[in-house]
């Protein structure tokens, strides 16, 4: 892993209180930020849903960019369990994929395809103004295409697909087409795109699962 | 199509001069908006940016918003004869698709990966107040699809490709991974996942043609 990890500066608050004020900031930025995006969004905004008083945000986070930073960290923290529940390495790597995209598509669906993908959103969103929130976020998108790394490397290793391709390179195919499908099913408030990806990605990995059955450069027999 | 291609209701200017100033305006602000980002550019800053003087946007625009709406039409406008090209109805359907990933993983890479892709920017910065931007943008976008389909259909008829997957699924698919990479090189700031697409679509591409040949569902042998 390339990118910096690193927390920001700001100390964690001492007391019990302080910690659960701080947490239910960062819970309604994370909402906020998903709905509006991260430059739309402003700290008396945030200040008003989460139902801190005005002028203690500062007392939290040095600047809205930390809070960035900090939502994206703990995001990260956050997801590495689901990440270990959503790809797991002893189940069918195609069946796995395919889950994941299914139930995307369904969490977008019941959304009305709105809100996009709060990572995919902020990756869109931030420029060279917001360095240290994109180290933040190419971290936690890095944890996602490893996880999927994974599933395909053991897939592979399994014989259930062919060994002739990288599985971090299937990763980063598999987590374009996740986050690009996400995106126009946005533009156009329509699930589609990502049913079109379902569709084509079953048929992606059923002929790198075909190949390995028949031209599998190991020798051994992959499942039919 | 299923989208509204309606233009704003503001009257085009009835001067020469009128109207360069108007494609200033429109220059510059589709400038500062894929650089930036639509909420975060001020009608004050596209006016610097286009030498205009301030007062004057409101002749040529009710709002920023409209602006936007406006500029969207144009870039559809104007990306026909490009799509044309890009996408032509009787080249090979893989070196086509190919041919358009390389050139714009070159493109990104020259940029430094910094700006993405104006239309999947917009796409994940739009929201329920931007509707009318949001129809204009899914229309472009929707253009874009259909060149890939209709390069996916020729292939097909052509038998490089199976008969078995709808064009319009498979250019769904196309600009979906398009988006989704050119995403995640912004979040990186480095076109590998624009890399891993093309050789991981060239594979898909690959296994398409390979299976038209081998088991074409019509009966017609494809190329080899």
């Amino acid at each position: 892993m390339n990118e910096s990890t690193q927390l920001p500066a700001t100390a964690t608050p001492a007391t019990k209180k302080g910690e659960e004020t701080r947490d239910r900031i960062l819970a309604a930025a994370t909402d906020l930020i998903h709905q509006r995006g991260f430059k739309s969004t402003g700290v008396a905004d945030i200040l008003a849903a989460s139902g801190v008083p005005r002028g203690s945000f500062y007392f939290y986070f040095a600047s809205k960019e930390e809070l960035g930073c900090v939502l994206l960290a703990r995001y990260r923290e956050r997801q590495r369990e689901a990440l270990e529940q959503a790809f797991p390495l002893d189940a069918p790597v195609a069946t796995t994929i395919l889950a994941f995209f299914e139930r995307s598509a369904r969490a977008q669906a019941e959304g009305g395809c709105k809100s996009g993908c709060l990572l995919g959103n902020l990756a869109a969103e931030i420029t060279d103004e917001n360095e240290d929130m994109r180290r933040e976020l190419a971290g936690v998108l890095q944890d996602v295409q490893q996880a999927m790394a994974g599933a395909f490397g053991a897939g592979q290793e399994r014989g259930e697909l062919s060994a002739d391709f990288a599985p971090g390179a299937a990763a980063d195919f598999v987590l374009s087409v996740f986050e690009g499908s996400i995106l126009l099913a946005k533009a156009r408030r329509d699930p589609r795109a990502l049913e079109a990806s379902v569709t084509m990605l079953a048929r992606y990995l059923e002929t790198l699962s075909w190949r390995a059955g028949s031209q599998a450069p190991t020798g051994k027999e992959g499942p039919a």
